[in-house]
This record gives structure tokens, C-alpha cells and sequence, in this order.
């Protein structure tokens, strides 16, 4: 709905469960982790239950002190009151500038006014009302077979600027009928999360309000999942590719960005080693500069790998541009400038590295950096 | 000189002692030195004293195996031959695009015509040589009184583009007549290194080929310098305040930079800690482009101050924009926005936090991010 935090666009939503729900989450590392944050944390720590998640866009309640955090339980506790459910089954999440405080009348009288639907429609409200300098709603659907049962998972998510590491103005909600404790589920999440969402970067800077919830309700009926269940593979696989599918358009999304970058990292020491690599290469502002304006510049990708903490033989490194090559054994291989700059003209590039001193894999998501990235960021509040 | 490696720019210098010289150094920390490094290595490991250093700009000679340091080998004993002096008396220098080869037709027929001169025509076409796509020139000059002998020190430097943390295309050479040892002198340049050349960053990017060169050739006869003679923290400080300045203009002439930022950290765990969390700061795409566009918007400096692996506690920050305080204690202080909008307009901008944990103090230096950084470099090639 249209609480009236911005000028026209929706900006503030609610995802309800028909049940409680088990749940999962992971946040910011950010020192400043903001106010709904703080609160979402205490209510899943009472009884890692979650029947409800609200959501504003527009102002992000981080950096705002005592009054922020009474601002979000008070959030907390309209929601609750909305449902008639208890306060700590409420999650709350923010996003939008930092440091200003929330607009509370505006939210008391929308939370008031919310229609809860189930309808298609109703979804795609919501996916609008989270988004901010987003230009795309992201969203999923996947399904697999647990106990010969279909298992179903939802998830949409916003983030476009502010995008690094462990989380950064980025939102992501999955909701799921697999029947599964939140125990497991939370195992499950860190895991997926270090392959996916912690390996996208938009501009390496990271938000006080990123937050990626998981709400399990168990309406599949499946017997409990946990790594012993046979088909625990396939429920992570789920969770995986959903959480993948957000992350990779998140990325492709960046602020101003053309192209989703995908960095394929071998040979590494370790797979964190690859991960790290990767993120390097995506976040490089010259490689970025490079894949937008379609120059095959492999020396910056070789300046991104150099100066990575990771295990590095600078004699051994290949590196190819799609089926590419420029690099192998770190020497230059002559390719033709014409088909370089050609598949660098595709919305997808892939960048694959061989470091060749390991068997560690990792992969990365990132976008190019254009002039609208600096339009869009050099005026951000105004 | 102009030796072709360019279309016109003169692309090639040397800097020529007229005596043997004390020397030191700081190389890049990219795990993919480029072989210009390695051979000024070997140069200053067999005798650590240097006479000449010659410099190209146009090709990096990075990433070209064997022949690669064959070439930059050549290079090296053609300036000897040049100045009829020993081969590992010479330094070799080079900046520009990384995974070409030199052309050495070109580099030999150059260094044959080179003409050495001692006026200040000369130093200026050296210093133009070694350009890339900087828009003006660094230098710096500076004196102290050292056993009341006056002592100069004389310093030239170039780097816009991958500049970052420790040493990244980015050449600086400085000369000076101090009488002092090689051993001092590289434990003197390492300490200052790490407060002035290391805390600049233009765009987060490590080059392969960064270097900073000090030559001492004792010609002012004063006593040889170690840390137990009287004026050795004035020569430390002679040679801080030229490395400082040479690090601003650096950082001021950042790739499309409009502005030079400077942060002012205080309170930290540790001098490194405040240091770390200024660079932080100054490395920050959306901190950049904010003040690119004169958009008081601290949050993003709280983002990046959040990020940061260094101690903070997040209810005791303050943030102030110039004289225009922000944040106190964490919380936002009202502000006058035109004022600020005012001060971000000015050329140099100046960032000031106190994280309030400790007295750790430290400072960085940055540049904006404007449309012109991606226009420079989406086509850096081409």
C-alpha cells in the first residue's frame, strides 16, 4: 500500500503465514546494525517463530538512536495487532535513507488500512513497495519433491545500491511449506547465503539494513527436515537455487547497471579462497568501467586478482572473456578485439579464472558501473 | 623524450644522480609484480645504491613473462650504458597498460637520443613523460635545516586511475642531498609510506606497477642521518611532508575527480584502526558520488564506517562535514542543508569522525567519482 512515506510509489507491505512459522535469518555485519534489525533479532530469539514479516521502503530507521528502536517496536506491535498475533512473531524490516527518523502517524494509519490478499497482484504490491532505487521487482518460484511431496518456495527480494558482501541495502524474503525446525532451516540459510547473496557486490559498500528471512510453515507435511532426511540435499538445492535466482537480480540490477557480471573462479587454495577472487573481480570499479563501456581489459582483472589476500602463482593464472581466451599461464594469448568487444555488447558476461594452484571453486555476481550509477547516487536524497 | 610509445606525449625520462645515491623503496603488494619492479629489485639487493632511474609511460610491461623482464633487463642496461655507469645502479620504471610488450626499438632508440639537463624545462618534460591519464603534474620541493647545513628534497610523482591501499599505478620519486644510508632511509620511507602514499585511494584498484623511489646522494655533507642524531626527526618529517603532498596531488587528480576529500579520523582503537576506517571512507563509491553531487549524506559515511573491521561502537560516533557537525553520539544533529550543499561545492572537502574508543588517530585521502571516471574508463584502451 501507499502509506504516504513517498510521494506516490507503495511503501509499505506485510508478508503473513497462515501459520506460525519456522524461520531463518541473516544480517548485516555492519557495526550500526539498524533499529528493525535489532528488533526482528529479539523477536526470533524468543521462540524462533515467525508468523508475519512488515515492511517500509523510503526511510531505512538505522542511525536514529532510542527513538528508532521504540519506532520499530512500535511497528512491530501495529502488525501484531493487525493479525492478532503475538509481537514476537512480527519481523521488521526498513529500507531507505539513514538517519532520519520514521514518519509513525503515516505508519500507524497504513498498517490500519493494510488488505492482506493472496492474489498475484497482491504479491506484486508488495514486491513494488520494498523497492527503491530498484528499476525491477525480483522475485522466484521453485519446487521440489521431499517424501514424494511437492514442496514449494517463494522468494522476492530489493537491493540495487549498497550492495557488498554480508548484506547491504538489500532485502530478501523466502517463504516455504517445507516443514522444517528453525534450527535446520538456519543451518541451512548460512550456508546457502555464503554462495549466494554474500558473493554479489553493486558497489562494495555494505547497509546497516540487510536482512535475508526465511519463513517455513510446515503446511507440506513432509517429515522434519534435517541432514539426516534423505531428501536434505534436495531442500538445500531448493533453497539454493531460490536464493541464487534473487542474488543474481539483485546484481543485475545494480544501480545504472547494463550487464550482469558472472565471475567463475578455479584452482583456488579453497573454495573461500575462489569466492574471495571472485568478489574482487566484481567489485573492481575498473573492471566495472571496462565490461560497461565493452573493452576487453583483461589487466584489470589481473590488478583485481593481485591484490587479493588468497594464494595467487602469478605465473599460472588463465583468464577467458566467455569462450575467450587472453590468458593462459599468465602470458598473453592473442584473441580477435572484434569478438572480445562483441560478446562484451551481451547483458551477461561471464569471466572465467583459473589460478591453477588449488581445487577450490567460487563463483561471484556483479554489474558494470555507468554514468547513471553517479547520476542516481549523486542525488540520492533529493 | 618522445620515444613513439605515444602519439605525441613525450613517453619516456630518466632521473640521474650526479653521484651514486643511498636509495630506497616501496613496491606493490600485487601478487603479479610487473618485471620493471622485479629487475629495480635486483638493481638495489646487490649493492642498495642507484644512480639513475628511466621511466616510460604508454606500455606497463606488466604480465609478459620472460620476455617481459628480458625487456625490462634491456631497458636497464641500455640507461647504464646511456650514463656509463653499472647496470644494478639503475632503476627501471613503467606505467600504462598492462599485457602489452615493450616495443624496444623504441625504448633503445630513445634512451640513445636522450639529452639529461639540470633545468627546470627538463624536470618538467620528465615529469610530463611519465604521465598517463593524469591531468596535471606532482611535484614538490622542500628544505630543513640538518647540522645547519640546508637540505633539499625534491619529489615528482604520477597516478590517477588504480589507486588504492598499498602502492597502485602510481609512481613517486624523490631525490634528495641528504648525507644518509640506504638502511636508514628505507626504514624512514616504509614508516612515512604508511600514513601518507598508502592512505590515498582513487578507485580501490592495486596496479601491478607501483613504486615509490627515494635517492640520497649526500652532496650536503651533513652528518650521515640514523634515528640517534640530533635532526633526524626533521629529516623524517622533510621527507613526510614531501610524500603527504605528493599523496594529495595524487589523490586530488583521481580519474574524473572534481575534488580532493580528506578524512580526519579520531578516537580509534589505534593509529592503524583509524587509518584503516579513513581509507574506508575515502574508498566508498556512494560517499564518493555524493559528494561529487553535494549531497550531505552521512549515512554513507556511517555505512562505510560500519563495514569497517575495526573497533566502533555504535552509539558513540561523531560526524562532522567541514565545521557543520552531523551526527553526535550517534544520533543526527539538525543541520542546515544549504550550508552544507555550500561546503560540499568547495574543491577540497574535508570528512571529520571520532569513534569515541580510543585515541588512535589517522587520516586518508580521496577523490569524488564523477561521470568523467567512467568515461575515462570504460574506454581506457581505445
Amino acid at each position: 500500500m501507499h502509506a504516504g512515506l513517498r510521494y506516490t510509489k507503495l511503501d509499505l507491505g506485510m508478508i503473513v503465514s497462515e501459520k506460525p512459522a519456522s524461520c531463518a535469518a541473516v544480517y548485516t555485519t555492519s557495526h550500526f546494525l539498524a533499529a528493525p534489525l535489532v528488533v526482528t533479532q529479539e523477536s526470533i530469539e524468543k521462540e524462533k517463530i515467525l508468523q508475519a514479516i512488515v515492511v517500509n521502503s523510503a526511510c531505512a530507521n538505522a542511525c536514529t538512536g532510542e527513538q528508532g528502536y521504540q519506532d520499530a517496536l512500535k511497528m512491530r506491535s501495529l502488525a501484531a495487532a493487525k493479525m492478532g498475533i503475538p509481537e514476537h512473531h512480527v519481523a521488521v524490516a526498513s529500507t531507505g535513507v539513514i538517519g532520519e527518523f520514521m514518519q509513525m502517524e503515516k505508519i500507524e494509519s497504513g498498517i490500519g488500512k493494510l488488505a492482506i490478499g493472496k492474489a498475484a497482484e497482491d504479491a506484486k504490491d508488495f514486491q513494488t513497495a520494498i523497492l527503491t532505487t530498484d528499476t525491477v521487482m525480483k522475485s522466484c518460484c521453485y519446487s521440489a519433491e521431499i517424501d514424494g511431496i511437492t514442496v514449494s518456495m517463494g522468494g522476492l527480494a530489493k537491493g540495487s545500491g549498497m550492495i557488498h558482501p554480508n548484506m547491504a541495502t538489500m532485502l530478501a524474503f523466502l517463504t516455504t511449506d517445507a516443514n522444517i525446525s528453525s534450527e535446520h532451516l538456519t543451518a541451512a540459510l548460512k550456508d546457502v547465503t555464503n554462495t549466494t547473496f554474500n558473493q554479489i557486490t553493486v558497489d562494495g559498500d555494505t547497509s546497516t539494513n540487510d536482512m535475508v528471512l526465511v519463513l517455513a510453515n510446515g503446511s507440506a507435511e513432509n517429515q522434519p527436515l534435517n541432514p539426516d532426511h534423505p531428501d536434505w540435499a534436495v531442500f538445500v538445492e531448493l533453497l539454493k537455487e531460490s536464493c541464487a535466482s534473487l542474488a543474481k537480480q539483485i546484481a543485475r540490477d545494480g544501480e545504472g547497471a547494463t550487464k550482469l557480471i558472472e565471475i567463475s573462479v578455479a584452482g583456488a587454495m579453497s573454495d573461500e579462497e575462489a569466492r574471495m577472487i571472485g568478489k574482487q573481480i566484481a567489485g573492481s570499479n575498473l573492471v566495472k568501467t571496462a565490461v560497461y563501456g565493452a573493452d576487453a581489459n583483461w589487466g584489470r582483472i589481473i590488478g583485481a586478482i593481485g591484490q587479493s589476500q588468497a594464494k595467487v602463482n602469478p605465473k599460472t593464472v588463465d583468464i577467458s572473456l566467455g569462450e575467450i581466451t587472453m590468458l593462459k599461464g599468465s602470458t598473453p594469448v592473442t584473441f580477435d578485439e572484434n569478438q572480445a568487444r562483441e560478446y562484451l555488447m551481451n547483458d551477461k558476461v561471464e569471466i572465467f579464472v583459473d589460478l591453477h594452484v588449488g581445487k577450490g571453486k567460487g563463483m561471484a555476481w556483479g554489474c558494470d558501473l555507468s554514468y547513471d550509477y553517479v547520476k542516481i547516487n549523486a542525488s540520492y536524497r533529493t
